[in-house]
């Protein structure tokens, strides 16, 4: 359908080791990070560029599994310290993890540069992290065509005027409801989304945890379920594994904002087409603790699951 | 597509008054009632026969209003006394109604009696009442082709053996998410739908308030969505006006259980429409208090808002 070429896409965001506990049970340690959900998604689709700090802790092991998954790990700056880590909770309400201690550790002093090999990505997910930061990194790149970023409640309230003039310059943002409706002070998904494409983003994916997501572009509105699964493990990931299997599949259709403004119809529906593919992979993500299934994970896995969601889908 | 002809529906519930507070604004002694608000949503598809109790102060004007919309009312018995009256409000979570007061009033004695004219309907609602009153009704219906019930926690606990009696018969369980995994003991929606099934009721409907709901039927599952609505300004009666439209689509169908038996995919396609109906209706419900919108509410208001959603669950 598309005939644009596969582009890779530059991503910045965090490397992290997390302590985490859910209904499930336990995970001390394992790897996590923003950056890591999301290349480990979006590479089932096309090539990755990562920009993150690491500790002289972080194993050199998966560097190198990163690397043989496609995804460019020559942006990931090595400090002396320790890895970012973060020890999070969820009770029963899965959709909400509850954070007991964050340890930035050399994340703290991130100072994003970009190697010259990385400057000229068409294709940009910012995760979730400093608004700062994000729009430095965005400064960096050359040209870009299509920029997504994430964002959470401690940016929205403590870097308000800063986040606003990283939004300025994004074309998708995927955010949580509750994200939502606190960016946009509104009560209602329809309101809180048409009020942030005013502030920027012309389309914007709300996530709702465990009941699906709700996207909204230029021209239409889609809702979706949430795949079901037997048993949540872990939600850690979900929504940056999301964030991948939506740039990843928008990527390699070459998407643009050239192919949004020519034919508004046919971006919703390959927008809509991307979020059936970032709800599969993120109830992948949540079968297992950090990216245990992820790693194993291979397109003929998602491509099945997907047919099943779409029966599930459809009104038939 | 259906040649059968359309079939009147039996239903038993309550009538009732509700002084109800929601984010929104407060109501008192509003019209409310389980087969109100049934009744309202399914005679916009077919005629409908009631089995209720009210009290002498119930206004004759409504009755008369119910009349006109094709529901047959010589089966409400209006007894000496008041009518039952629910006191309730909503905090910010719309999709659960904390009880403040019940006044069972006349509804405490209810012994229903069908009038003869009333036991042959083939298709019958039970609605959120006592299990052992519910089986009352549908012992007194003769050659039934097609019964659905609702339940609470309430009875889950409290009778839980007359319950699974009640749902030995049933063919079509709409309920609550939580009272789904308190009835079955289990945790995610697949799993508790399934158990469910075992206990008689070959189809079941998960109700998931502004998330929307999950069907089950012999041979599929359907996610649906809920529709979006700007403001919920109040939201008793949706889960009653969803399972109305719901059944009113099924009895205009034809539905019974030979054609589940006879063509298991035709029926589950059947049911996930049935299911857009009923996600439709209740939308409209929750736009007023009390039954304010439903007493205008035209078919094709309910066709327009259905194709407009259609369009929301359409991948593309």
């Amino acid at each position: 359908m598309h005939t644009s070429p596969t582009r890779p896409i530059l991503t910045v965001g965090s490397m992290a080791f997390d302590s985490v506990r859910t209904p499930a049970g336990k995970a001390d340690h394992v790897l996590g990070g923003s950056v890591n959900y999301f290349s480990l998604a979006a590479s089932l689709f096309t090539p990755i560029k990562i920009v993150a700090v690491v500790g002289d802790d972080f194993p050199k092991e998966h560097l190198g599994f990163l690397k043989e998954r496609n995804v460019d790990v020559s942006g990931v700056q090595v400090a002396a310290g320790k890895t970012f880590h973060w020890v999070g909770e969820y009770d029963t309400n899965l959709n909400e993890a509850k954070t007991l201690a964050t340890a930035l550790n050399v994340f703290e002093h991130f100072d994003p540069k970009l190697p010259e090999t990385h400057t000229d990505c068409p294709v940009v997910f910012l995760a979730n992290i400093d608004p700062v930061l994000q729009l430095q990194v965005l400064n960096q790149v050359r040209g870009h065509e299509f920029v997504a970023c994430d964002s959470m409640n401690f940016w929205i309230t403590g870097k308000p005027a800063e986040l606003k003039e990283t939004l300025k310059q994004v074309d998708l943002l995927c955010i949580n409801e509750k994200e939502a409706f606190l960016l946009s002070d509104e009560k209602s998904l329809e309101k809180a989304a048409r009020k942030i494409q005013s502030m920027g983003p012309s389309n914007i994916i709300i996530k709702r945890g465990e009941y699906g997501s709700a996207l909204f572009t230029p021209t239409g509105t889609f809702l979706a379920p949430a795949f079901l699964v037997d048993e949540v493990i872990d939600p850690t990931g979900a929504g940056d594994s999301f964030a991948g299997a939506v740039m990843g599949y928008l990527a390699e259709a070459g998407a643009n904002r050239a192919m949004m403004k020519n034919d508004p119809q046919a971006w919703d529906q390959l927008l809509r087409r991307s979020v059936v593919y970032g709800t599969v992979m993120a109830s992948f993500t949540i079968q297992d603790f950090s990216i245990g299934r992820l790693k194993t994970l291979s397109r003929e896995d998602l491509m099945h699951r997907r047919e099943k969601f779409m029966r599930m889908m459809s009104v038939g």
